[in-house]
C-alpha cells in the first residue's frame, strides 16, 4: 500500500508543495504522525490554546507556530504549512468558502498555526495488532451530545470517529491507542452510539451508516474536528484548516512520541 | 504516614485555608495529584501557556483558570488557589520577596493561575513498587545544561528532580513513571550526572549532594521549577508560586489520569 516516498515525510511533504500529491494521507505515510492543522488570527489564539488545553482527548496540541511564521520548526524541519499539505478548507465567518491546495496568498503575518494530533496516526499500529477495519471501512466523523469545556468563546459538541469493531477487536484497539496520547488516546466511548448521543443520521465524514450487524461493537475515539468545529461557531472572518483526511505529515515518529 | 484528612482532598484543602497545615505536602494525601502553582498577570498568559506546550514534560499543564477567577473549577471544584496551599512565594521582578499562607490580599483581577503536574504524585507509585527513597533521602532539585524551547520571552534551563536508585529500581521507576504523562511521565536522563551538566554543587534543594555511592545510579526527572525559573528570568513584576514542596493537592486521583 506504501510507496517510497511514504517513507520519507519531507519528500511527501514536498510532492505536496509541487502538487504531484494532492490526495488523501489516510493510510499513508506510515508510522509518522499526521497533524490536523487550524490557523487563526493572533487575537483568537489564547483562548483557543485554553480551549484545546481544556480538552486535551480532543485537541492534543502538537505544536503551535510563532506568529507569523508558517513554519513548523519543531515537529517538521524546513516544512511551510502555507503548502506541503494536499489540501486546504478556507472558512469566512463560519462558513466553507472553498477548497484549494495552497494557502500562500492567504497567510497573514498575525496568523498562528496550531498542528492538532490525528487518529490517524494510530491506524498504523492497529493495523500491525491486526485490527483492519470492518469489511475494509475505515471510520465515520460524527456528531455527539457530550461537550467540550468551553474557554472564553469557545465551545461546542465533541466530535468522534466511529471505528466499527468486533468485541475483541474493541478491547485490543483501546490498549493499543491508550498509548497515543498526543493522538487521542484511548477511546471516549464503547458499544451503544444512543448513550454519547451520536447524530447516525447525519455523519460529517464516512457516508451513510447501515444498520449496525450484531457482530459489531462501535469504538469511538475523539475527533481532531472538535477544534475546528468550535472555532467555525465562533465564526471567525477568516480561518484556515486542513482538509477532512488531508493532513500534515510531521517528522515525527508515531512509536516515539507514545508511551512504553 | 498518612491520615484520615489525606484521603481526603477537600479536607487537607481546608485545613490548609486555615492556616492547620503549613508544613510540606510531600509525601502526603497518596493517591491525589499534586500541582504546581504559578500566576501571572493575563498580559503574560499567552506566552507562559504556549512555553509550557512547548516544553510539556517540564511543564505539563493540568488546569488554566478563568483571567481573575481563583477557582481551579476542573481539578477541584470549591477549591480556592488564594488560600489552599500551605506555603507561597511571592516574587517581585524576579526575586523572592517574601513567603506566606495566604495571598488572598494581593490577588488581582487580571491574574491567571496555573496548574501545572509535578512529579511528587508518582512517589506513591514508586513507593507501591518497591522504590523507596535511597537511605531516607527523598530527592535533590538540581539545574542542568538542558534548555527549554523558547516561547516569546519565555526561555531557561531545564531543572530536574534527581533520585538515587539502585539500577534495577531505576528501569522499574522508568516504567512506573513513564504512566504519569501528567506529571512528567519518564526520566529525562539516567546515568552520569555530568551528560547534562548538572550543578551537584549548588542544588535548589534537597541540601548538599555527597559523593555517589557505587550502587548508584541517578536517575533525573524534568521538574516543575523549570516553568518558574523562566518566568523569574522574565523579571515580572508580580508572580506568585507555590512554595517548594508546598502543593496544591487536586481532586483528581493520580491511578485515573495515568496511562495503563
Amino acid at each position: 500500500m506504501s510507496t517510497p516516498i511514504e517513507h520519507d515525510p519531507r519528500a511527501a511533504r514536498l510532492a505536496m508543495r509541487r502538487g504531484d500529491w494532492t490526495g488523501e494521507t489516510l493510510y499513508h505515510a506510515p508510522g509518522y504522525v499526521q497533524a490536523n492543522l487550524v490557523i487563526l488570527p493572533q487575537s483568537e489564539a489564547y483562548e483557543f490554546l485554553l480551549f484545546c488545553q481544556r480538552n486535551e482527548k480532543t485537541c492534543p496540541i502538537l505544536e503551535v507556530t510563532d506568529t507569523g511564521d508558517p513554519h513548523p520548526k519543531y515537529s517538521a524541519p524546513g516544512a511551510d504549512l502555507r503548502t506541503d499539505l494536499p489540501k486546504y478548507c478556507v472558512y469566512r465567518y463560519g462558513n466553507l468558502a472553498e477548497e484549494r491546495a495552497s494557502i500562500e496568498d492567504l497567510w497573514q503575518n498575525d496568523f498562528v498555526a496550531f498542528l492538532i494530533g490525528s487518529g490517524m496516526t494510530f491506524d498504523e499500529a492497529l493495523r500491525r495488532a491486526g485490527v483492519l477495519p470492518y469489511q475494509g471501512r475505515p471510520h465515520w466523523i460524527v456528531k455527539t451530545n457530550l461537550r467540550t469545556v468551553p474557554a472564553g468563546r469557545f465551545q461546542g459538541p465533541v466530535i468522534a470517529t466511529m471505528r466499527w469493531m468486533t468485541p475483541q477487536q474493541a478491547i485490543i484497539a483501546t490498549q493499543v491507542t491508550a498509548r497515543f496520547y498526543k493522538n487521542h488516546g484511548a477511546p471516549i466511548h464503547v458499544g451503544d452510539p444512543d448513550i454519547i448521543g451520536t447524530d447516525l443520521q447525519n455523519p460529517i465524514a464516512g457516508g451513510p451508516v447501515p444498520e449496525l450487524p450484531k457482530d459489531v461493537t462501535p469504538v469511538f475515539w475523539a475527533c481532531g474536528v472538535t477544534p475546528q468545529w468550535a472555532a467555525l461557531e465562533r465564526k471567525i472572518p477568516l480561518m484556515i484548516t486542513h482538509a477532512p483526511r488531508h493532513a500534515f505529515i510531521t517528522d515525527l515518529l508515531a512509536d516515539q512520541i507514545c508511551l512504553p
